[in-house]
């Protein structure tokens, strides 16, 4: 049980005030943790070789406030120009200079729901109204979205909790006929090949995507992100980010899996395999998911989803539940390693046995 | 030469369209860098410890949101309940999070001037408009302050550019005399032992603290710093911080240096004695200083300071000058290493040379 809040200074904002807060994934030690859809497998070894190699200066100094060597060295992967690209502690930094850069109070901003409750918390803290928009048959696109008139139209894609992919030409029609930004939040999009819209970067000056180094880069305990966008916002959001966002050991660990092409395509290859096993193993429980284009699924499980959620974490095994509409019915379970898939059937099995 | 700016996207909103940006210091590499007050010496070597200890999972997996463990440690140390303690990626995120959480349009912060520039860019951003209070003579508490009626008062204690330090009975007063929130930002306060207010924290409900790690534990690079408040405060800036803001190795980092309390005792003893060294070598040159607490000395130069700026860069040299009223007669020089300061008292002496 946690304790009752504490009654809010009154100089505190009263948008902050009513605000419940995010509530993270849980981050439990020694189980089997399926629940915030990390990399089963670890970073490149690279990364363990730049964190043997730190010099002494290396943490003593200030990191470069503009990353100037991983924008570069993003722009060579991912084929657009550095004045195109912010890093962020994390791609919820991103998300946070975004939304401080353009909202402002009366501004509206809109996303398909369900998505990643994130975006919420982002807009009640800038003092703005968010619009939930349910998402039309099977997960497609609502075709309402550009008539909305929101300044800020958000989307995951692939989806989060939901796994489901929007085809690039759909979302490019959307950026054309919407009058405000688009921001894409491509965290997943690496296990989706072809999914992307940085390729048509350049070709929508409203269009926004950002990516993560938490998911197919392993690096979700070093906090990288990374935004794309024209240069022109991207000006714009340098004057709103933290002076020093990115630490120094994070910005040359990102250099360093960037370069390891080899691993990464192993990991998201390896995450794709697993995926697919797991998929063959699940259906004989009779659950069903949508088409999955991210490192985890969204299993329908029935009114017993807590149920479940609370028996396997008994059992040192967490997976993600939340208990709201439209999702009580759910679980959401990250891709593990096959001996963590092993651990996470055997106890399914046990505990759905007739 | 620098580029002109981009039109901004219409969608932008105006008061980040008005700003600048923070200009911070530059960060060279290959000189004698004496402008951005980092340590001159390393860390506790058991922060190298830790790094070349890091476990794959460490950087697989995301970080504790609320760094209970670092957080457990800091409240050891600080003597004060970790509930009344947030650890940020940064003293800086920390700043943005208090600004965040108190201010909205309409609101008032006042800070006396001239101080660190960080504080008018985070109004800005919050569009909120900031006073400018000049330091009474001798850089003494202007008397107004409390009578402003500002929703935040915030002074950097010992200030910078200046060093200068208000001894902690007249911040006591203050905050009693002010009706809203006094954030004192002790990032230099461990060079002026007896002067922070953390001892009375639990006295003022309406005292905020602030401390970075970039200075007397000389780990700028990694990014960490603490806001020290009443618990009923630290819970609503919980709300507005990323939820995973600090990285996984930062909270370790963080763990290993507070840990080793001799090596923090021997920096700091090292920095005091390189200052007095230095402050009786620049008395040479005829030059100026108010009394510091901090690691840097605010040199009155005259009006070639910014001549002499160029001239010391020229020479790999880097200290702090910034083109505006009230300093631009001044230099700010780091205290560096002895070689450090060799090597600038060698560039002054033959500049200077009559």
């Amino acid at each position: 049980m946690s304790e009752p809040p504490r009654p809010a200074p009154r100089q505190v904002r009263p948008a902050i005030r009513a605000m419940r807060g995010y509530t993270p994934g849980e981050q439990a030690i020694d189980c089997v943790k399926l629940n915030t859809n990390e990399s089963a497998w670890p970073p490149s070894p690279r990364v363990h070789e730049v964190l043997r190699a730190v010099a002494d200066d290396h943490l003593r100094l200030y990191p470069d406030p503009r990353a100037e060597r991983l924008r570069a060295a993003a722009a060579e992967v991912f084929g657009v120009p550095a004045e195109a690209i912010l890093a962020g502690n994390g791609s919820d930094d991103c998300l946070t200079i975004l939304f401080r850069t353009l909202l402002d109070p009366g501004d509206r901003v809109a996303c398909p729901w369900p998505t990643y409750g994130l975006y919420d918390e982002l807009a009640a803290i800038q003092g703005v109204a968010i619009e939930h928009v349910d998402w039309a048959r099977d997960w497609r696109l609502p075709s309402v979205l550009p008539r909305l008139g929101a300044k800020l139209l958000i989307l995951a894609n692939p989806n989060n909790p939901s796994g489901t992919v929007v085809p690039v030409a759909e979302l490019r029609r959307l950026a054309d006929a919407h009058d405000g930004i688009l921001a894409v939040d491509e965290a997943y999009v690496d296990f989706c090949p072809g999914a992307s819209l940085l390729p048509c970067l350049a070709a929508h000056p409203n269009l926004v995507v950002l990516r993560s180094f938490s998911k197919s880069y392993a690096l979700a305990g070093a906090r990288l992100g990374l935004m794309f966008a024209a240069p022109a916002l991207i000006e714009q959001c340098m004057k709103v980010k933290d002076s020093y966002n990115v630490n120094r050991l994070t910005q040359e660990l990102g250099l360093a899996a960037l370069a390891d092409r080899e691993h990464h395509r192993q990991l998201v290859e390896r995450t794709l395999a697993e995926r697919a096993r797991l998929e063959r193993e699940l259906a004989a429980f009779g659950w069903q998911w949508p088409e999955s284009g991210a490192n985890f699924l969204f299993c329908r499980v029935g009114e017993h989803a807590g149920e479940l959620y609370r028996a396997l974490k008994a059992r040192g095994i967490l997976v993600r539940w939340w208990d709201r509409p439209q999702l009580r019915e759910h679980l959401r379970i990250s891709v593990g390693t096959p001996a963590q898939s092993d651990r996470l059937l055997a106890a399914l099995r046990a505990l759905l046995a007739p």
